[in-house]
């Protein structure tokens, strides 16, 4: 199977490669990017091809690409791909509107391939675990999640990433995804009301445009209650970027998932701070494994275009109700 | 009771005033200090008297003093607050030779003085609690112990620390006598050899006179093994000055200790780097307590100037087994 990976402005691309070379039969094509200097630089890095557009790369008939760009530039990656009859996992959130997002999933059943949102946790084995606890029955029913995923503000590292009209938004489009994934995950349900605040105390300085901290409250058609702490509130010099945890309250009793916890902590004189470095599985390989899968046995990828949908509707809700201080009900409209 | 303290180099001082406080019907008096400008400092962040002299100080008749001078200037004034019939609690090592803590328990048994050496980790919960399971038999024979007592490098806050004049020597002087102390505790034995390596590899930069790094290894009289880590290995931006551990391996089980446990993590933003912030019991109230309450009811405290001799004669054995890289057996002499 040949696979390649159209722009990496998200450095999840960095690690994709890896797993991408490190699955059986999988031929590792090469990147392309709008940013020359940036696909140049980044190939160099990981030697490998730099394709002069997506048009070379997509002629080069690729089964399936990696969408990495900027949020905002997913759509038009993402209907390229389409038009040309390839199979697409792309990165979250899978677009910053609701509208953009549908029109991504019908290109794509138009044209026939498959569109996977990039939803690694799904594929961490403490999440999958608490997953099979909560299926058990062992907590009996669930009345409410507590969740969060913190992390450092990634402007530094990628300018973009503060930039409202690229990212869509800042800390609550950068971390509210993956927890409302999880959740509707978890939980077999949809959410139908969100209450969300948010503000740009923390980081102060990184950007006048988009918000660094975000509380977001959710109500699932089950009438499950919960939380996501979705803040960019790690300070720069914490051990590293983030993380993402959930406590989940049931009338059986309750668990606590940490998604990161399989780290040591490593005191680098050159970093002159505390560094974690994890030793527990990549999420990341489970999820290029799935999306390699789907594609070798023609079948939908476990996480879709509607999950990534989904999960951005939220985010969309969330915005719209730390605007007007009112409960925002889904779906909207 | 009215209590004082001679020199305020060592800054446990800043917390011994704290717990002299404290303590009920304890009067504290102030300092002296023979750094005028040193003592003025701490006498106004204290609020507290600065008498002009130990001898000014000593005139007042204090019932006890705290020695917190430079390790090689505890001698003199333990002899000065003998001579004039004050109790002693004296700052730990003892002193830097084996010669200056015969002498200096020697004048406090003729002056009918008290002489307690500060070893406030035999006042730590967990550490005591590890005490109580070996005295119980719960881990039968006691085979070995490994043991850590590691710090920054206390240079920047402490000058004279790396002053090998004043301050004996450098890691090994610093941080051995505590471990020393709480092993011949629980094991109710006396060192019968000692071997050691240092170096001053870690903080290369901090000093050219003392070891920064320590290993040392002891053979007790009942056949136990330890080992002690006593280097100041954790680097500048660590959490913490560092902690104390043990790790205690017997016929029928084993246990650890960390005496340091007992906090929690503050990431800063004015420090720039994580804290740690301890929440347990305070040790040296323990110590400031027994010191107090030997006085009161008139009997010997609970540790003594020989048990600072023993730890400070495992000190100097420790260097003769660096330098000529023998066995060094005790007792010295």
């Amino acid at each position: 199977m040949r696979l390649a990976i159209m722009s990496v402005a998200h450095l999840h691309a960095d690690g994709y490669i890896n797993n991408l070379r490190a699955v059986p039969d999988v031929e590792f094509l090469g990147i392309a990017d709008d940013d020359l200097a940036r696909g140049q630089a980044f190939a160099e890095q990981h030697c490998t091809r730099l394709y002069e557009s997506y048009d070379a790369l997509l002629a080069d008939k690729p089964d399936g690409v990696l969408v990495c760009s900027e949020n905002a530039r997913h759509l038009p990656l993402v209907l390229q791909a389409a038009e040309a009859g390839v199979h697409i996992l792309c990165e979250k959130p899978l677009a910053t509107t609701v509208e953009d997002c549908r029109t991504m999933i019908d290109a794509c059943e138009r044209a026939g391939v498959k569109l996977m949102t990039a939803f690694p946790m799904r594929f961490s084995p403490p999440v999958i675990e608490a997953k099979r606890v909560v299926d058990s029955g062992a907590l009996g029913r669930i009345y409410g999640c507590n969740t969060t995923n913190q992390g450092s503000c990634p402007k530094d590292s990628r300018a973009w990433f503060v930039d409202k009209e690229l990212a869509g938004g800042g800390a609550v489009m950068d971390h509210t995804v993956h927890l409302t994934d999880l959740l509707r995950w978890y939980l077999n349900s949809e959410v139908v009301e969100v209450f969300a605040e948010t503000n740009a105390i923390l980081y102060a300085d990184a950007t006048d445009e988009v918000e660094t901290g975000g509380l977001i409250s959710l109500l699932f058609d089950n009438g499950v209650f919960a939380t996501i702490d979705c803040s960019w509130s790690k300070p720069k010099y914490y051990p590293t970027w983030g993380g993402l945890a959930m406590e989940i309250v049931g009338e059986g009793g309750f668990t606590t998932v940490d998604a990161f916890r399989q780290k040591i902590t490593v005191y680098s004189h050159d970093r002159g701070r505390p560094v974690y470095k994890p030793w527990g599985s990549d999420a990341d390989q489970g999820l290029i494994n799935e999306f390699v899968a789907s594609i070798r046995e023609d079948r939908v990828p476990s996480i879709t275009g509607y999950d990534g949908l989904k999960a951005t509707e939220v985010v969309v809700a969330a915005y719209r109700s730390a605007e007007t201080g009112q409960v925002v009900r889904l779906p909207l409209e």
